[in-house]
């Protein structure tokens, strides 16, 4: 069984878009009775991202929202300046290329040559000192309900997305109290991370009383990241790191993990949590939540 | 409930350890009640790979057999040929760092220029062009049967491991007919499959007459390394990627997903399937099989 979907969108400033020709793709195959079977899979391309004259990266993505993309990995590797003069952002679709300009003149050739292959699901690949810029990070004391939390949870699990439809993609989604506010999907979590911080970025819209919601682990990278778009609060159905617990403690960032049906577990920032709901009045998921469990 | 879990370890030439100290930690925390939790959470350490005199990259991974993870990596990365003498391979536990040396002079300044953040949870950092070399693969038409397919299937979701101890991280098995071999995990999927890759250099163990299996998904990343590792199977509980497909087709390797009981979807290289098995015969999965689906 599967959870009721909820067609109600009205909510979300961006909804994933599951019928999007371009983002998955029809192939044919054989199941385990060698009966011919049809499915939609996610596609998976390559974007080279560059800043004004500069090479950065080959991205892998499933291609939507290229431009936030391109702006939020250049943001939360601090190659894009809070205070940066973006000029111009130029996708071109045959180039897979974004070029995205700033009236600054940029030069990352000695950050590019240290190299961190990031881990698991929350993997990229970060130039310069992973921790680098967390110092300065003051995360605000804003409260967190949960019976926010739980709704949150109750919504995005109903919400029509490529996950329900194809799987093998990671869902992340910002949130502001109860609503859901633009939820991103991506084969790379990191992609779908950096798109929400490229659309904050290019709507101007601060972290301070927002929540990050993410269908995947609670990595040191998903919480890095997390930290530096000014989120106090990153919440999970899965599972943490102890690198991860070890950071968020660190710039005191509220970790909530294993977030399912009424259970969750806090592991860093308590102090923000407001229990002004009783577990015991939420309802369980399904056995079956209809999250596909995709690793 | 779970699937009881089976402690006869013999077939494994490697099996996990979840109860190896360094690569858990016990934090504390609260659940949903406020109850005081503790919990196992999986170690994420940095360690450097150098090749010779030159630093390669930095891995974010849970810290077990470094040596395997530096060769396979190299060998992945085809910074080590099939002819390459290994002279030495010094791991430094304090410095975590791994130093690979050959006695060919390597220099791969250029190669390294041209970067490639892969997707999702096999994601890792690939240098120069990813479909390079794919060419010159072949991959043997061994013949894979169903019941070999079953068996380990249910062999490697009931042996204990990290992942059913603490969740959040990756498996990926080495397996010969119906048996497992050798079984790494690791916080970054990719990792795992480069220390078997690592494993099969250092053991001259060859890829042709074996299976892969993975716990996640089958992305292009994960079908180039089975095919650079001579494997001509890929099998996962887990979905596919657009091109994760394509590739598979592209080389002639047999890909299989969505394994989970008596299902699974074969969406490449169907030829080497030998049906030797009533599916209906085989026992389903229960509801919640204990893999706690990561993502």
């Amino acid at each position: 069984m599967q959870l009721a979907l909820d067609p109600d969108l009205s909510d979300y400033l961006i909804a994933p878009d599951p019928t999007a020709a371009r983002l998955t793709r029809g192939v044919r195959g054989v199941d385990q009775d060698g009966a011919e079977t049809h499915m939609q899979v996610v596609e998976e391309r390559p974007l080279t991202i560059y800043l004004n004259r500069q090479e950065i990266v080959t991205a892998m993505t499933i291609g939507d929202y290229p431009e936030y993309l391109a702006l939020g990995f250049l943001r939360n590797q601090r190659m894009l300046r809070p205070d940066d003069e973006i000029t111009r952002v130029d996708y071109d679709e045959e180039l897979e290329t974004v070029v995205v300009r700033t009236a600054r003149q940029t030069d990352y050739e000695d950050k590019m040559r240290r190299k961190t292959r990031t881990s698991g699901c929350a993997v990229g690949t970060v130039f310069g000192d992973m921790m680098e810029g967390l110092d300065e990070v003051r995360l605000p004391q804003t409260p967190v309900t949960t019976s926010a939390l739980y709704a949150l949870s109750a919504r995005i699990n109903r919400t029509p997305s490529l996950y329900l439809a194809a799987g093998a993609i990671h869902g992340t989604v910002l949130c502001q109290d109860d609503r859901a506010l633009v939820y991103m999907e991506d084969v790379g979590r990191h992609n779908a991370v950096d798109k929400i911080a490229g659309w904050m970025l290019a709507e101007r819209v601060g972290g301070a009383d927002k929540i990050l919601y993410t269908t995947g682990r609670l990595t040191s990278e998903m919480v890095i990241k997390t930290a530096m778009m000014g989120i106090p609060v990153l919440a999970s159905r899965s599972g943490f790191t102890a690198w991860g617990v070890e950071i968020a403690r660190k710039v005191g960032l509220t970790l909530i993990g294993r977030l399912k049906g009424r259970r969750f577990i806090c592991l860093s920032g308590e102090e923000r949590l407001l229990r002004d709901m009783d577990p015991a009045s939420v309802a369980e998921e399904p056995r079956r939540s209809g999250r596909k469990g995709e690793a």
